[in-house]
């Protein structure tokens, strides 16, 4: 037998291989899916089917792809939509791999379609359950895509999925979702990387709701939403394929200059490494933050530049592809150090260590702090004295706010999200830009003066 | 957090790391340690503690080959024995492993000092449950390692072990045992690969008897014993320290020659290529049985020359160190195609397709036909008529009972135990014997003749 | 600077990889070129040109593949032949590779428009030349390729361009041909897997002709010309796009049965192996033969079922799309074991090794004994006494000349391509077929009568 | 065949591993000796045989590593010094490899007992020479390792080596020493990779010198001579045996802030993030510079502490035991980021763009320069105007001549030299250090002023 989970690093999303005699079967897979074939080709099986959860809109699901190179059958659940390719899933439908029974169970609620799928182990009793979006270790999946007017009525059905469809299946049942702790998909999902129905019907907090009103009250709520779902769920029905993960070109300075003006420059680099010497007009997102937050600041279509550390590149750019970035015109070769030698054109954006900062307040400095954390982070887990609060995302829009005339110091939990704020922030024409590095942690193991 | 677990192929055997934070720790390391050390390293984490479940008999641990690469401690469960390095486990000890918490709980049964651990989630919930030897999936530990006069006291303890400490942890709680499917350790062991103790308790067939004297006269059983066991007691208490894997000499055909009579041939070749042309006296086991029949058929104090096909050298090299086989003089570089060309001396053993077995059957010759497989296959998964039984591994002490003036033709399952069954019988003089190819499978596919 | 030289396996056929700043070039690329685009993206290199040293009769060129990937101009030798794509090479023509300079000599003789590059050191000074299949360690290129009328006319050119523009260019300059020891372009060519100018001057037997008109009388020879030859002179004027190395299908017993009669099947495991047990039928032909034999026993318009060792499947279809065979079914899941235990029909072929046949010719047996090595082998390496010889690859259109009604014994160097001609005899209808095991070499170390 | 050239990275020093048949020697290995074991395990042979040129001065030869793992022999050079183990080598001392032949020449200068080692091709043909450290791609060995009082009479030697033994063996032979370009062991060697007798007698600038007395002359030169030489030459008499590679800790901030006393702090990042943020008291040295720079400025007896990009510990690891720094306490896990979120201590120096340099010059500020290059490049390469030159490697004792009431500006080529040399003075306690960014190429390509 052959069972298999592959984490998306960057997305924390989870596709699964599932296998049996010759013949094995894919769950959401992700865009860059040569790891499938490759496990299943060196292990001597043969792919036969691929199976959706529900139409993702998070990032660019591998099915086309997957089912172009293996001839697999691509299973759609959210059938109602308008798939150009696959066949759709109907609540019921079997499959056999081997010794192995798969079935398709309707879980609506976090969208119209979700499916979830019961696994039997060889004796042909109820193992594991992939649940998709549907249920997460800690959390339940998101009931707002298709607007706060729906939200409740969603959340009913997540309700009845999850309480009357899946809970029943037993206790010991072990359940596989398509996120880990991290995504975007669920915000409280926690890290407990494989959990089980029992420890769910348990510990889970929205599953103490067991009241259906209760639960729906507590989990119809708005959350945040990247304006690029909308790409996702376009690109979902019928994904362009990739063919092969592009390779980036290597530039030279000089080439790399040459292309700043009609492209988005992507700077990846250590928080404190963008702070001393950047590219102009840069854009800053650390690697881990791309799936989050490239889906907020970066335009689809704008040609991609990338200043990052070059044993990342092939990582940057497998996890722009799975979000749908696909226009990477290159790298700049030999990084910062080359563009320095090269003389080029570089801007700096201030610095300093929290403890600084506090030792400012302290002198009784006039300051305009920025935080921009959530806020859930500002009002809970302590902020400094006097902050403003603007989260992140909401940063473009809530600009204006922002006085022009005063030193700004932006602060986050360590330093990387202030230090995207600070490349916004100076794209708009900001100047008197500093980033608090540490952030609050460094500002709490300081024993600086906080707020409540 | 970092959760992985390792398959010792060969002995279908499972080790565990874990970690939180930069510290990990290691259950029942397998002896060729490298791979803990490096996806420690590669993540980050340093090994700390390295924690064994139980005494093992059936393979070398490599805690004391990991701690003195890493400098963790090791904890040893069955105190009671004589250990040479390492500190005793004490029911209840607690340790910290970042935000994760893991605890020792005495379950004997399987051996009088076998612990299992429990692992809290960050959030401090039981979440998964390290049980050794104590709970498989489908089955539960043997009982009879003491002797047979002994099993009855052990399964009580086994039962108490189980039904009263691992089982009401919660049925959500997930099973990590030391070992899978074909594991010497447990006959009965299905292919379910990951489990829990809500699985377990609804479907292990041992978990049924919940009457504690039913258990106990269900479980107290005398099973095969290798004498290799012995060994593997022995060297467990100090094991021998490795250093690093060996790396065996490629022989040429002289050189090899010029060896065998102070060694044991070991040939893990197909069994068909064993069939064609094989050196003399050498003994068959092909590479996935070594763990089962090396510690039949090998002995420890034998240098041991290896004819196997060159891309497994590595592999068998492995399985052999993991039971203790040290002494590896060399391969036989080019295979028997060097061997052929160098003309050395050949032995043939012939063999036979099933179905051309079955057409002689028909045709009423007067053959003996030896049976090697288990009893319980045997009597229960049928067997050609008029067929003699000898176990595998009662061979060599039956074996007088075997005609030397007959044609011997030998089948099991599918023609590998039958054919190292001949090279035994071939080293103990008989001339007459006949492997039949396919084995009671191909016989079944053909629809011969069959006897309950 | 980046230079590396890979061997395609099995073809013995060279690519070079030369690289300098961002930049770099690939000289006679392997049709699964992937390995070409990972070495570049792992060094900070883009591949902007793909040169060609001749249109190569041996293997399909991976120009097009690449330069689909890459976008990197493709550069055509013999560009009077009628290319789909790319574009053609002029005599003197230069690139420069950063600090590198490569320039484009016209070598003719081997083809008409045969290519030499003359790569210089970032000092400017001559250093390397790729000679294609122009000049070889110790051998040169053939000249029968335009059929043996014109390979007088070919010689001499082949005699300017060496004598006159290579050997000039000084004795350090160091040599990088199109291939090494072992390919079926160059008959003699000597394993000195590196070389110089110097060296083959002084070294390469038929650099020692240096009279215009004895270099011609001892290389316009006819050589064996393999029939998909013509295939590959075709395809690479326009190869298919492989897109993706093809995943072959893992086949059950049942399925492989099923396909066996509208496909050839391929068997490339031991040679003892096939003997024993092979599927009726087969084509015998070891792993590092397919590029010699395959060209002359496989036919283009058929699929292939393997049946090898399944660590070795991914070696095998790698070694056949280089020689265009593309259409590659799948492969037997489980190998023999598997379909002996599935009961199928197999078949077998006597062996005997040599030592025995020994002792029947000296008990003055009367046997047909059949030597299916090359001319010269048969001619100058020693011979068993009587031998009837036909070359291997005349097997076919001779079989006539083999008698029907008596036991053949077939031997060769050690036994692999008597395997090869007995399955050949198999597939005609002979009946009485015995490989001898171990071959001449065999012969000669057991000290048996020889024939001069 | 096996012929593998290993370059150590960092080291810029080359390994020979050569095989045939089964054997296989190992000239020169480095210390961290897996590579050679793993390829010839892989490749089925066994090294028998460990040669070395010379007693290296510049990294810890792993003769006795591998010997000690493989049973092989060791051969030393230069057998007039007190060995602790292996065997000298005598001038004419033949090995044979299959078919391969090898012979010791005598060839001294660099060192008194240098050998080069001349292979012979399957032919028996002259085909390569292992030069050492006698003679390189564009030069020569040093001959100064014996005291400027010996330099000419060892350029004496050097010359006949050089024009009686090795030229003499044919333009053709292949040339491979144990250094390429970037080595301490030649500070000219050139960028070719791969050359000849005849490439080098045309265009090595040294071998021009054809008279005896002119070539002692510009070759008796004393170089720099790193302090930990004199360590490289007691060590390799009986280098330490590292048994396996050493895994430093993954240190938290608080662990790694409690070792800082003790210990040197070595900082191999960026040249841009150690001067924005670094820890107090760290010595900086880029990854690429620790061959040349870890020997003069780190301390054999003090543990080191490092500060590197975590993807890079294993590369720098290995770096550092290659010169025989094994006291590795450790790293900082999580980089500077987990050091500002611990609200720890740290240091900034302050950098500039070379470009605004220029514009202080411009406007007439009063600045001291200091040029850290060597006196070659200061000369020749042309410097800004007014820069004071102080030799990288002379820094320590010259610093009396910085004047401390000043504000410093370091520039070098690039920006590393000059960060290297911050660091140096910020450990003297120099306050008002700026290093130039981008060095003298940035100065040159911005067309700044310069002086001659």
């Amino acid at each position: 037998m052959l069972f298999e989970r592959f984490e998306s690093e960057g997305l924390f999303h989870f596709s699964y291989l599932i296998g049996y005699g010759r013949q094995a079967v894919v769950i959401d897979p992700r865009r860059d899916c040569d790891i499938f074939i490759h496990v299943a080709e060196k292990n001597g099986f043969k792919i036969t089917d691929i199976l959706e959860t529900h139409r993702n809109e998070d990032y660019v699901v591998g099915s086309k792809e997957l089912s172009k190179i293996t001839k697999a059958n691509v299973w759609h659940a959210d059938s109602h939509l308008d798939y150009k390719y696959g066949k759709p899933v109907k609540d019921g439908k079997k499959w056999r791999i081997g010794r192995l029974k798969l079935q398709a169970i309707h879980t609506p609620g976090h969208t119209l379609g979700s499916m979830s799928y019961l696994l039997h182990d060889p004796e042909g009793n109820p193992w594991m359950i992939f649940t998709g979006d549907t249920l997460f270790a800690g959390d339940v999946g998101r009931v707002d895509l298709l607007g706060l007017e729906k939200a409740e009525e969603m959340a009913g059905m997540l309700y009845d999925s999850i309480f009357n469809e899946i809970l029943p299946l037993g206790d010991g049942v072990i359940i596989n979702p398509a996120h880990g702790s991290g995504s975007v998909c669920g915000g409280s999902i926690i890290d407990r990387p494989w959990t089980t129905i029992g420890i769910e019907k348990k510990h889970n907090p929205k599953l103490q709701y067991t009241d259906r009103r209760e639960f729906i009250s507590k989990t119809a709520k708005e959350l945040e939403k990247p304006p690029y779902f909308k790409m996702m769920e376009k690109l979902n029905l019928d994904p362009p394929l990739l063919g092969r993960k592009p390779v980036p070109d290597p530039l030279t300075a000089n080439q790399f200059a040459n292309e700043v003006n009609k492209s988005i420059v992507l700077d990846t680099r250590a928080e404190t490494d963008f702070c001393i010497f950047h590219i102009p007009n840069s854009i800053y997102i650390w690697p881990h933050g791309l799936s989050t937050y490239a889906g907020w600041f970066l335009e689809y279509d704008k040609p991609i530049l990338l200043l990052c550390y070059e044993h990342e590149v092939e990582k940057i750019i497998r996890y722009l592809i799975r979000l749908g970035f696909d226009n990477i015109k290159g790298y700049l070769s030999g990084g910062m150090h080359s563009w320095l030698t090269r003389g080029k054109q570089i801007q700096k954006t201030d610095s300093i260590p929290s403890k600084e900062l506090c030792e400012k307040i302290d002198k009784k400095e006039s300051l305009w702090i920025l935080d921009v954390r959530t806020k859930e982070e500002f009002e809970d887990f302590g902020r400094i004295p006097n902050a403003h609060h603007i989260n992140l995302i909401e940063l473009p829009e809530k600009i204006d706010s922002i006085p022009t005339d005063e030193k700004i110091f932006i602060y986050c939990g360590s330093g990387m999200r202030s230090t995207l704020a600070a490349s916004i922030l100076e794209n708009n024409g900001f100047e008197n830009i500093t980033v608090v590095m540490g952030g609050i942690y460094a500002w709490k193991t300081n024993k600086c003066p906080m707020e409540d």
